[in-house]
């Protein structure tokens, strides 16, 4: 596909400065754009590519004064970010959907599927599932008995989900997520074996979630773990049972989430961070990486760091003094001799 | 399935206090239980939920003494938690088990399966592979040649076991996890590439082993990597070639362990520990969360915490101090001073 | 298979010490060998063993002098280890080779595989693949739209690769690994939902490189993630969007490096590192196991380690005291407590 900056600038609402007919086939950074190619303007440090890019269409802002001569075609429009963002989702939606049930897919007969459902080559749907129209369920994926998949939701390649888990409406699942797997619960014994506690419960995902690939979700022992609605989870994260995570929280890759936690809505957690079960992380708290919380954070907004986990002020100050310790250690001990040696002379 | 007061108390020679013909049909915290579920007393902090508890029945000490009005129907039995445990096993047992062979299955001809075994769709059986009775193969899992596993062994969907390895009875795997995957083993070259070293050993998963999700135990260089009887491993675990698991070793979710160390038996390991190679920890350790341990644990029992890791003790010694260390920076500079005017004045 | 000590000498360019007929079917190490088995000795710490085991032969150096009676047949060579490793992939490759298309596989009518082509049970290989002359496409795995795999490349059972990815000659992709996933990329809106930013790019993944089970690499926003030619990654690994991983680098398990990266060639990381986003690290930079990288590592062939990392000598320096701190702080407070009495006294 080929498209105009007139064309592109209609559908941006935005203002072209530069030849109309200006043709770009793909998107790319202005750092790396070469003709043929749309790019953007949004961060100031970046302006300075701007007047050397090979890109045929920059998209900048209305507000831009130029300081030199450029060679692309400018389409001005309010918010560059947003209006490449735009752009890529325009792009997105006008690529081939993958569509209807694959006769090498496996349904079970009491399955209910929609008829504008997509359901990939080595699929599993098992007994009583339903899955709401429009979802795509790509190959090799498996779907347990009583599962339930709502509207428009991307299941990909090889995402296995058991039995009796809930899946929502716009959720997206990648690759190798393992939704429903038992929690990790063991009865210790007078001889140092475990037996098992059985998991009955199992793993709600809300709307509009979207997590990565090759996650793990458990089920609940009773009861649900929980993703709520709007909440990303980034690829390799672990969500132990009896978990839930609030909405519109982001967390980065590999973290960790024990047993029974409940995370607020509008947290942020850098990647590997690990939380302790039982308690509980209040609403917009921010996690930075590696970061181990060990107890309940009750401040709105707070920001921890560290392994264990102080404020992100404290922190700074602790390992601030950390990197003069050295230095710190040879003054306690000369004011140590001096000291002895005060003491010694009397 | 529904069952009455009556019912239970008799399986679990129990005694009735209340209505013996209250029926439920689910089990729920006793903070969450609604009508028509049964939900169980174990740890007194819990006390004040049953006299507020809308549980049909609830299980109790017999031992407890009620100090309020109880609208649920009691069971009092011995061990309330044992007896709840029992309950959610004959619950998971009562359930329709998988069984016979999908015609959708690949079986290899020289693959010998068991009767009674249940092989899922898409799943594949190499060849040579041995499949022990009342074993359970889920949709999509991959056995490779020469593969044996033992009885009542569960594999769930989406598991892969590279050939030659030996899992035995009553193992559970859950979804994704990879057994016997290459070793991580390269050798350095004079032009700084690396040449990989064959890895021809096996991975041997020992009876009444647990595996979660998305694990990964790769196979040894030569000889097994071995996960020993009763050993629990939780999801995203790492065990490296050659490494060897003790019994009834328990391991929290994302821990990794570096090529040819032997961690001893009833160990137990918190979360995203990271142990390092061709080391040795003792039987009956356990291992903080996060921590990283860089050298031989040799004490029996020990406590290990940090990263790097110190005993418990030393850590949470260290850890205060470090919260102390802005105030104990001021005292030094301030000593450091004070003397310096001293001998300044002299 | 067996051999004799003459075959293997002879295959070797060895000399044979002691009886040329003894025979071996298995490798092990020295201090495991049994009858049957060969073995090598290549690190001295390891020569008692030579004295006492029961292996068939053993491989030493050519200037090896020894202390006592030796009961195996000994092979001289140059270099033990290495010859050795020879065996080691003599072994392997005398391994049936899998070949074939099988017919259960799902292949788009529009892929083009090449004749000698492995495709296992239940694999997909989507529109417009091309798969190179020698390739090895196991069970389950999943190959989407438009991706080319070059020749010689082994792709284990399960993995996923998502569309137009692109994948070199004799690459070794383990279990489990996710390539392509969308990388983790979300605006914040005003009203604290996140709206997703399509991921438009692919990964490349060069010539030689090996990647281990489970591990996720994300797709570009725009433009490629890149793992450079022979660059190694073990299992569980973690690369974002338009990370770049440089030539020959080796990346231990659960390590992560965030969105945007750029790793240089020959850099070594321990387990469990992560990396921050939009940093560079220098070549032949070494990252001790654990490690958070928080900035850029501007200096070739650097030693960071810690959390934050400093440089290694740094980092033990720091935490050498720390295990001092609980000494160090008595002596501060008593210096303390001196100077007050003292002035206390003026």
């Amino acid at each position: 596909m080929q498209f105009t900056a007139e064309q592109i600038s209609a559908f941006l609402a935005g203002e072209v400065e530069g030849n109309p007919q200006a043709t770009v086939w793909m998107v790319a950074k202005i750092e790396e754009a070469a003709q043929g190619e749309l790019a953007f303007l949004s961060n100031p440090k970046y302006e300075e590519y701007l007047y050397t890019t090979d890109a045929s269409i920059v998209l900048v802002s209305k507000s831009l004064e130029l300081k030199k001569e450029v060679k692309s075609t400018l389409i001005r429009v309010d918010d560059p970010y947003q209006a490449f963002a735009s752009l890529l989702n325009l792009y997105q939606s006008s690529k081939p959907r993958k569509s209807g049930v694959s006769p090498q897919a496996f349904i079970a007969a009491t399955a209910y599927v929609e008829d504008d459902v997509y359901v990939g080559e080595f699929a599993v749907i098992g007994e009583n599932v339903r899955i709401g129209e429009g979802s795509q369920i790509y190959p090799q994926v498996y779907v347990g008995d009583n599962v339930v998949i709502g509207e428009n939701t991307k299941i990909f390649a090889g995402v296995k989900i058991y039995e009796d888990c809930v899946i929502g409406d716009n959720v997206t699942i990648h690759s190798g997520t393992i939704v429903g797997g038992d929690g990790f619960g063991f009865a210790p014994m007078a001889d140092g074996t475990f037996k098992k506690i059985p998991q009955i419960g199992n793993v709600v995902i809300e709307d509009e979630v979207e997590i990565g690939a090759n996650c793990t979700i458990d089920r609940a022992t009773m009861g649900s773990t929980v993703i709520k609605r709007g909440a990303k989870l980034d690829n390799l994260i672990q969500i132990a049972h009896n978990v839930v995570i609030g909405e519109n929280t982001v967390m980065a890759a590999q973290c960790g989430v024990a047993g029974s936690t409940k995370v607020g809505r509008n947290v942020m957690m850098g990647g590997q961070v690990g939380i302790v079960g039982h308690i509980q992380i209040a609403d917009s708290v921010k996690i930075g990486s590696q970061s181990g919380i060990g107890h309940s954070v009750e401040k709105q907004g707070e920001f921890m760091l560290g392994s264990p986990a102080m404020t992100g002020f404290q922190n700074h100050r602790v390992q601030a003094i950390l990197k003069e310790l050295p230095e710190l250690r040879k003054t306690i001990l000369q004011s140590a001799r001096q000291l002895k040696q005060m003491s010694d002379k009397k």
